[in-house]
């Protein structure tokens, strides 16, 4: 039986993790539960799931959490360095690292440190510090194994296949909820209208990214340092429909590409598993009634945030976590109603042009650079 | 560098096949060349490759070849034996068996026998005998490289997946010259219509067989032996771009497909240099430049050929065979304008359930369960 740490455990992905634990037959067992603020559903987890640990980011809810569990319940860690603790406790096997944004980096490194399989849902992990985690994964013989959907894809789809034989990664992108509208509405959409994604049920700042493309931007440096594969060689298709979830061509033109329905538990499912697979009982994927799958290119002109995520790998050193935070800040002035739709990318673009890159030599000085970008952002977006 | 025997040169594969040859930067020596009749073409091969043996099914041809080759050119065998003696040539590495029809079993069995690698474009090798060879193939160890589009997708598409995940094979269809044609209509096809096929260039055998569908149905008894697995775990889903050459669904709901441009000089590169694979320059696919995919079931009422197939692997042993037979002689008599289109899928019914099938012990049965098909057949035709 695989033991479980669940950071991110009251976020989208964590909830659906713990759904894929419920449909696992007694697969996993949950040792680690941890959260930022949500301390009634973290109970309501740990009731159910009796792990031997829980942590709560927010100190006022780890407490809150101890009142609720009372003197028979597990320990209840607080703080940044709680939720990390548990990423190394050692009755954990894979740490499913699912905290969002940038507050997920140190306990994805310390998963990593502690020799943990890491099932990795929180891209800014390798967005900030992708080359120095996967080199340390290297170095202490870790799997990483990814939880975004696109990133699944290609894993899957480069098994058993030769990596010197991979042309190019296709990323396919859903072109989110935006997609048809004219370059001339975007400035004044609202918040609510970018928030209707299409296919996925996810989190406010990853449908925001998923409406300005940065998302595809961010798994593009994600694919890059996971799969070690050179920026160029990394394409990204525009796919409405989200069936096909990213290929992999080779050099004879082949291509390999991963399909299933929009639903996180799959791939969730098969990081958690790997090397096996989970009879999940979802709907099966069913071509002839979905009738067509359509692909577009990607329109820079309309959506340039992706393009940024290209010049800050161009850029390297520190460049892709300073637009990380940059965009964090944008997005949450955006949704906060504090700027435009169109100026999330213009803050990121002029924040990333008055970076000085410097070699990411640690975990601190990623976040430093992500913090400085998010400051850079704040500052731009207020003036 | 891999030693070729390339039977069937002079057809629609071997053709193929030389230009990948070509293609290929040095990697292969054709060391042996055989065909059936077409003895122009099999010299002007010979000059060019510089093979070491060459054969002529038909004797005449046989003696065409050594005359236009003279004393210096390579030995030039004849008859049915004489191009099954190329398949366990010493010099021989690989055997690219691509032979239409069950003309193929014979030569492929002795590949097999001689231990040699067997890129499978015969698939009458396995619809006639594919028990057999399976076995066989398995006892002396030998790989059999699928070069059909659909399985070459399905075997890229098992690729370091486990097989007791495997939960279906999707095989696609383009569903053929007659997929929009009308069920009314279907009757009065001629063969000028149906030999009209969208997307491949192919033999008239095989562009028929896709008209009727019964080339697929042969493609679920091919697969069910190259891959082990139970037909009712065989699907086919209609596809007509012929994109996606074949999908394997896993019990966790992911399907893992092969997508590529409808050239076959993919999946023969594939097999002659599997596990390497050999960048050919071709057109790569785009898919935002085709813009959509689509797929749609199968129509048993419209084209219940298919289904015959799935009914001989109920009736096993050597009801796929005796099929096979049927379906040769009833396309046959259709080309010649002896029968109508719709009278192909008849026939072969009729044969079918007239056949008190045996379990196939040796080649020479599952010819003669062939033969008597196709007896069958002509008699029902004329009949």
């Amino acid at each position: 039986m695989k033991r479980l740490a669940i950071l991110g455990s009251t976020g989208s992905i964590g909830v659906q993790a713990l759904d894929v634990v419920a449909r696992s037959g007694g697969r996993f067992e949950v040792a680690a539960l941890a959260a930022g603020s949500n301390a009634d559903l973290l109970v309501e987890q740990a009731r159910r799931w009796r792990p031997r640990a829980v942590a709560l980011a927010d100190p006022a809810a780890a407490r809150r959490a101890r009142e609720l569990l009372g003197p028979g319940g597990p320990e209840v860690l607080e703080g940044a360095a709680g939720v990390t603790a548990l990423a190394s406790l050692g009755e954990v096997d894979v740490v499913l690292a699912a905290i969002s944004g940038g507050a997920g980096l140190a306990s994805t490194a310390a998963a990593i440190e502690a020799g943990k399989t890491v099932g990795l849902a929180n891209k800014e992990s390798m967005v900030l510090a992708g080359e120095l985690l996967m080199r340390r994964a290297a170095e202490k013989g870790v799997a990483i194994l990814p939880v975004d959907s696109e990133h699944s894809a290609i894993f899957q789809s480069l098994a058993g296949h030769q990596r010197p034989h991979v042309r190019r990664l296709l990323l396919t992108a859903s072109g989110g909820p935006l997609r048809t509208v004219p370059a001339a509405e975007l400035a004044a959409v609202t918040p609510a209208r970018a928030l209707k994604h299409p296919n996925w049920s996810m989190g406010a700042k990853i449908t925001i990214d998923s409406a300005t493309l940065m998302n595809k931007g961010l798994e593009v440096i994600e694919a890059r340092w996971l799969f070690d594969v050179d920026p160029r060689r990394i394409d990204i298709v525009v796919h409405p429909e989200s069936i096909v979830h990213s290929m992999v061509e080779y050099v004879d033109g082949s291509v390999v590409a991963q399909l299933g329905v929009s639903d996180m538990r799959g791939p969730i499912s098969y990081a958690l598993a790997w090397p096996e697979r989970i009879p999940l009982e979802l709907p099966a994927l069913d071509l002839p009634r979905l009738g067509k799958l359509t692909f577009e290119a990607p329109d820079p002109a309309r959506f340039p945030a992706f393009m940024l995520a290209y010049r800050a790998l161009e850029l390297g050193g520190t460049a892709p976590a300073a637009l990380s935070g940059a965009d964090e800040a944008a997005v949450a002035a955006f949704l906060a109603g504090r700027c435009s739709f169109t100026r999330i990318a213009e803050v990121c673009a002029e924040v990333l042009e008055a970076l000085a890159p410097e070699p990411v030599g640690s975990v601190e000085q990623a976040l430093a650079a992500s913090d400085w970008g998010r400051r850079q952002a704040e500052r731009r977006v207020a003036g």
